[in-house]
């Protein structure tokens, strides 16, 4: 019980998810007195989070007032920021997108010139879509490292150096700082977008790093330290030479990430340092490429079979770098999940491309924003201040 | 939103939750209007869900009348059977033990036979605690194999032979019946009784086979077709001459399990057929025995070293037949899980053993048919009855 029944965030919720479109569905739902809903009501309309309109189907007599969600007023950003890029969406409280940005930037110019950038293009996004400063209420952002999510503030990124513990929610004021890791937004933004009626879905996006994020009952799985879907470092058969970065070896990342399968191509004496330039010796036709990349899926899919028998979802999404070539990816990991993971766990199983690409982490931010900000409890402490 | 806030279902939880005693507490909590609350309180208490008594501490005057659930008139059955057991508790609507029995019995016999033992045993039971036959409102059901959770129906079990698709739900005529995999209500019995503070933890079988409970967020997790958990065909590095009954070879359960144990026993000269031979002889002191059962816990360690990565639980509990020798099995277990997981996962994770016994699954059956009873959605649907 997180939130009184009939509370101001409840009479919110009726109404965002369409259940309630009048005072009188309200008073119908609830159980609540008359009076009380007015109240609610009048609280919701005040805040700027409800408006109600004249334009209800007549059934005889006056027509009802309709209430909805007051879009107008508010505004909410998901931050994507990558190693080297930043993406900002700026969307409504429905999560219709306003305006958006793309830049190149280096997240190891380190928080105070990364989040003054975000802060600038903040600006001009809210300009651009004619809200003031102050409409922006909340921002969703994810970052390429481990996250404490209770505080906003980096753990230990191994690719964010000078972000360690920094405190990246004190730094925006007036709005609500939600921080996340990349691949829980991405998780996020596929599913709300993509899979809305999946309830347990897999993201895992392969880059130069590995990574996972986890929806269980259409809620993203963080786990006790916020660590979940740290999949990268999962032990693979039989590449017992190969060191990982974390000091074990036969780490999944080390042998079937971008850098790793670029390493192995520079090996073969093909020129390759990253996990773009593998996409792009595939995309010109490179069969050693080509056939790397298939068994760094065949990799992939040993680690997500036992993944599929212990979490059985119903979708896993592939995406991050290594996705652009996904046909090559995507038969090697589905060759191995077909063969080892249990037929009653595989018989409804999805293995798909990321529908909503380089957008899904903005998006997901964006929605990590507008549903902190619409939950009941966040309502309640929003009417009640 | 899965019942409208306000409902007699939302009014019962705060009442049984402890938020309210009284029906001021009601009101204030709900924004209910007095009469409502009156309608909703009275309904509870026709249905004999609530009581309300005299005895509540004066503050001057008369003094409140208290709240709380009606205890004396329902019952709740959680069953657990095993492969060769039958183990019965009768509890009350708090959770309470009126009664409990345990049997020898082939889940073999079939469903017919073994239904019928279930339900003699229940009538003793209630004749036991002293309550008619119609006051048992739902039973909480473990069987030793794959079920569709929503229909109640074992799904291909391997030792459930004549169980396959059997309605167990339907043999019961009055009560609703929940039925589970044996270590799904483990891991709620283990959870709810021991751990009621850890939201995210792992129930660990391992017996004949070896399986997997998970507690997400404080709730089951079953995923997409009731299939999570199932890591006993996990496949172990090194391990590819091991056949398995699945038809794959390297899985967990054919190189760790009791049965695994006990084969390799065999192949050095010592007689064992099942885990239970397996236990007497590390009990007797056999040192091939305590050395096999150390390096069954280093290969479940293995795998359990790549789900805490990816779960990230707070606690792991080791349970089921070979959990008797748990020294040696946890410390095979600790010494691979905190070697081969990541510091930030393992920094807080308790592996400990079952602290419910052989009372886990029958106490979380009992739960899982009270949870049922109790939630809003029932008790809203008992209410407009």
């Amino acid at each position: 019980m997180t939130s009184a029944p009939g509370s101001p965030g409840d009479v919110l919720t009726l109404i965002s998810a369409g259940f309630a479109t009048t005072r009188s569905d309200l008073a119908r739902l609830t159980g609540l007195a008359r009076s009380t809903i007015a109240q609610r009501v009048d609280a919701l309309i005040e805040r700027g989070l409800v408006e109600e309109t004249e334009s209800g189907e007549s059934t005889g007599g006056r027509p009802p007032r309709q209430l909805r969600l007051h879009t107008e007023q508010h505004a909410f950003a998901g931050v994507d920021l990558g190693a080297t890029h930043c993406r900002i969406t700026l969307m409504d409280m429905s999560g219709e997108v306003l305006a958006s940005c793309e830049d190149q930037l280096l997240i190891g110019d380190g928080p105070e010139t990364v989040l003054a950038h975000v802060d600038g293009r903040l600006d001009r996004l809210l300009t651009e879509a004619g809200r003031p400063r102050a409409a922006l209420r909340a921002i969703g952002m994810g970052v390429p490292g481990p996250v404490e999510y209770a505080t906003g503030r980096p753990n230990n990124p191994p690719i964010m150096p000078g972000w360690n513990d920094y405190p990246i929610p004190e730094y925006f004021d007036g709005a609500a700082v939600l921080v996340d890791n990349d691949v829980n937004v991405m998780a996020l933004g596929e599913q709300r977008n993509a899979f809305a009626d999946t309830h347990h879905l897999l993201f895992v996006k392969v880059g130069t790093g590995i990574g996972c994020g986890i929806v269980a009952e259409g809620r993203l799985h963080r786990g006790a330290q916020g660590s979940a879907g740290d999949i990268g470092h999962i032990r693979v058969n039989g590449h017992d030479d190969a060191g990982c970065r974390c000091g074990n070896s036969a780490c999944l990342e080390a042998v079937a990430g971008g850098a790793a399968v670029a390493r192995r191509l520079t090996e073969l004496g093909i020129a390759a340092e990253t996990g773009a330039d593998v996409v792009a010796l595939v995309q010109a036709g490179n069969t050693q490429a080509l056939r790397l990349v298939r068994e760094a899926g065949r990799l992939i899919g040993e680690v997500l079979a036992s993944l599929v028998n212990f979490f059985n979802p119903e979708v896993i999404v592939i995406g991050g770098a290594l996705s652009r070539v996904h046909e090559h990816l995507l038969a090697g990991i589905r060759e191995t999940v077909y063969r080892r993971s249990l037929p009653l766990a595989t018989h409804h199983l999805s293995i798909v491309p990321s529908r909503m690409g380089i957008n899904a982490a903005a998006l997901g931010a964006g929605m990590l924003a507008i549903e902190h900000y619409l939950s009941p409890e966040n309502v309640n402490r929003i009417v009640n201040a």
